[in-house]
């Protein structure tokens, strides 16, 4: 095996230990998400956390608001009676020059009438930038918008 | 790099080991299951291993057990002239005490009648314990839940 | 640790490398395509890649093809009013005796319309071959059916 080989096999496995991470990351945080776990889901995100969701006026910011979000969104779905979920696939992971990660992905949201049929409610890109804090990933932060109001 | 980096380092490398395995054991287990593979599909679960379908009254248990539910199901949908897909995304996997592996994830069965339009047909939530055995993961329990049904 | 368990651990680490890459790869692959980026989405196949589209009578050879290819779709979508995105799951990944890797996978196409409701367009499998040249994983050969049009 040249230099070359090793190199790149080395940069290979280095992905491959960010990107396992990164969509284990992503899976717990939407299943905190979908399960209505606001205070896990805003500790998900940095202290700081942005979140520009595509159909707020404005970006929610930090954890107190972001939890608070959860907790608007779960009253409304048991008032009509639904399930959500949020499904990121197609994750491109890129590291910036200040070691943050840049993760670019596709999200399905699927919404289940209680008794009835699940459709897709909203397609969107997910626009995140990840910083790693305490060991950990977090959301520093996210950008999505929909595919219906490009 | 410090020994705490370092620690981190291996850990992640062997998140990423598993997380692949996972991955790739799930495609193969439902490219085997959408194929109507029923024996190869069976296999995929340990001898004695049990299925609670979210639609049985009764859990599945064994492999003869499993394998005659998947040649009904090809059955009904020949009949049916329907093609069906079970795509599981958003996998958290956590490495218990026994070594086992309890994995959660996000189920689309999306369904094709042929010569129509695809349409997701069931949105679930999957709970499996993967045992590895012979070097291979198989699966031991899986529990199935529909959010149509909460 | 046996010299078993430490063939079986390498050889989870080596997949890992690979699954990742794969993953990453038709990530930046599909974001090209559903952002029209036609001269960077042909790049992502060999010189002589051959893509056989469920719906066209013959395979689109080469890149300067397949990059058309792309320039047409752009245009009629953007007439349409509408955004496509293409989601690739369940990626089963097969190293082939000459090196090459054939990876199996479910294709979801989503049709979004500008102002409307997002819908599953096409539910597909993908086979492709993928070659590593220069370091990085190319598409060679892809077939792609329909599961309306088994």
């Amino acid at each position: 095996m040249s230099v070359e080989d090793m190199t790149q096999r080395a940069e290979r496995t280095d992905l491959a230990a960010l990107y396992a991470e990164v969509q284990q990351f992503y899976a717990q945080h939407m299943h905190h998400l979908d399960r209505g776990e606001a205070e896990e889901w805003a500790a998900t995100f940095t202290a700081d956390g942005v979140f520009a969701p595509p159909s707020a006026p404005e970006p929610v910011r930090g954890r107190a608001a972001l939890a608070q979000g959860v907790r608007e969104a779960v009253k409304e779905l048991a008032e009509a009676g639904e399930t959500r979920r949020h499904i990121l696939t197609m994750l491109a992971v890129r590291t910036c020059s200040d070691g943050s990660l840049a993760v670019r992905s596709y999200a399905q949201i699927v919404a289940t009438p209680h008794g009835g049929t699940p459709a897709l409610f909203l397609m969107c890109v997910c626009e995140d930038i990840l910083v790693r804090q305490g060991g950990r990933l977090l959301v520093k932060e996210r950008r999505v918008t929909r595919d219906d109001r490009p």
